[in-house]
């Protein structure tokens, strides 16, 4: 009887070895002053920054969806990583917390080196754009769970927030002003609709650049997603700030009245910004209606700040000195009688 | 033309939302005084415990590997969450923290609510074990991620530790002894192997009763993971330990090194403990080499100590009150020529 070994059931851990020696340099190079090294390997370790009076722990987990399919089908791996981080990181944002470390799940069907370490590049890249250390991740062979050659990934965020600043704050009224962030397309949601339309239904080359474009498509479905981190901290600098979005899935109308209060409601006026093309691109081939455009896509709109109309000129030039186009999209009404979403109107 | 919406892509936003409503009562059942809620819904907020005088944030992340193949099989959905959680809880336990909170991601083909209920009815299940609060999560829809249907799970684990009382100790020294804490049987490692013998070659029928195990297979698999919070909380508090190891994959040789400094290693004597049938099992169907076997598999062993010959009886008597057989199986020797496994023997 031939004997079996690990490698024979299709566990690599030779391969496992070679990437963790891969990552470690590009991990190392996102620390901060708060991360504690050299003991054991079993967890990871994390001071909490000085000079926070009362320390709120603030987390969120994420994934990057469907767009991972498009990485793989365009054999392009250093980006996704940065989306992971975004997703995250942007969600930890919100509460008005600075992101301190993340980790991260990679799993795959059969470890290819090369891969997997230009994943990890991009979310050291993504970590490092956040200002938060990449702490530890683990990296799972499965080889049957994905069914196909492919992988996943999962990514955790913790970061710090003080107390008496977190966000949302109770204070939101009608008349406050919301502003929205640019967002540089797609971000990481939507991705299910917009692969059947582009890909599937209208069958666009992901390498031919599209007119309306003006770029190779694959450039647009992979262009990674914003980090507002930097931002953020140049904003709660300058700025008195009562809530914070990110506009994730569920798009405007899903994600912005989870920030306010019961009661109030946003009223957004869709001329205020400008769509990027791929959103318009989308609704033409897919003849998608624009109310379920608003709600899967974030059409153009990655992060939006509440706060009182006086703080206004003070929130627009701090987002504007961090690089980010900001502007004023609307206003924050009384909607006594609606929930959810319906909060929301967009015209 | 047909009008496209996000459900016709393969997203089903409303499975999703009653996931959300089905989860919430698990997740409230778990939370701890430190757990803050009521604000936004973006990220996940939880307090330091009171009375540590210096906190360090301890992290980790992992999955459940293929047992999660087992579990698709015979269609148990309720226990592989609690691998989830030991897995992660016991790697943040050998740092000597306390866990604080766990946030899940749950990846799948096609949401099916009623399963996915089950899988996080075990997550909470072993975080109550554990005594931290599931403080979040998410749940990712990917229509073509995982080819078949499938999914897949990641953890994430934070704990606190005091920075004077942290794990590895430095002094760990030659004569010190190791207490090896029973598994009960295979954990969550080592099931490409595990499956590939008992059920691909062997094709050992997975719900019959199987003579040697005295149960039916899939009791044995799908048997969950013990965790070991309990225990350590005990065991810290009755004796002075120096090092804490989780016999994760890579088996008793490949974690138990990581504990220890340079140039010691440890002499384990392979009859001071007793190997479960599953592992005897496996070895014979598989004709696999003992020295592969304890390199895959925990063989008996989930959890080991390190400290002086004069703490051994604190502390396995304190491990014995928690309700874990305990054992003395080997002590510390200098290895000044030898790296990494080799450091451990098993005779």
């Amino acid at each position: 009887m031939a004997q079996l070994t690990y490698k024979d059931a299709g566990v690599n851990i030779q391969a496992g070895e070679d990437l963790v020696d891969r990552i470690k340099p590009l991990a190392a190079a996102t620390h901060t002053p708060e991360v504690l090294t050299g003991l054991g390997g079993f967890a990871a370790l994390c001071n909490l920054p000085q000079g926070i009076h009362d320390p709120v722990l603030v987390s969120g987990t994420d994934g990057v969806g469907t767009k991972l399919l498009v990485a793989m089908a365009a054999q392009r791996h250093d980006t996704v990583g940065i989306d992971l981080v975004a997703m995250c990181v942007n969600d930890v944002l919100t509460t008005g917390a600075r992101p301190l470390f993340f980790l991260d799940y990679f799993s795959t069907t059969a470890l290819d080196v090369e891969q997997a370490t230009a994943v990890v590049s991009g979310i050291a890249k993504g970590c490092q754009e956040a200002g938060c250390a990449l702490l530890g991740g683990e990296t799972a062979e499965h080889p049957s769970v994905h069914g196909g050659l492919g992988y996943d990934l999962a990514g955790f965020c913790v970061g710090v927030a003080e107390r008496a600043k977190l966000l949302p704050k109770p204070d939101v009224q009608q008349g406050d002003v919301v502003i929205g962030v640019a967002s540089n397309g797609l971000h990481s949601n939507g991705y299910s609709l917009a692969r059947k339309v582009l890909l599937e239904q209208a069958q666009l080359p992901l390498h031919a650049t599209v007119d309306q474009l003006g770029e190779p498509l694959v450039d647009t479905l992979l262009r990674p997603t914003r980090i507002y981190a930097e931002a953020t901290a140049a904003l709660l600098a300058k700025a008195d700030v009562k809530a914070l979005c990110h506009v994730t899935g569920g798009g405007l109308p899903g994600n912005l009245h989870r920030v306010l209060p019961a009661g109030l409601g946003a009223k957004l006026h869709a001329d205020s910004w400008r769509v990027p093309e791929v959103f318009e691109l989308i609704t033409r081939l897919g003849n998608v209606d624009r109310s379920e455009m608003y709600r899967v896509f974030n059409m153009g709109i990655g992060f939006t700040v509440v706060c009182a109309p006086d703080q206004a000129v003070h929130a627009q030039a701090a987002l504007s000195e961090a690089g980010e186009q900001a502007m004023l999209i609307g206003h924050i009404v009384a909607t006594p009688d609606l929930s959810g979403e319906a909060r929301i109107t967009i015209e």
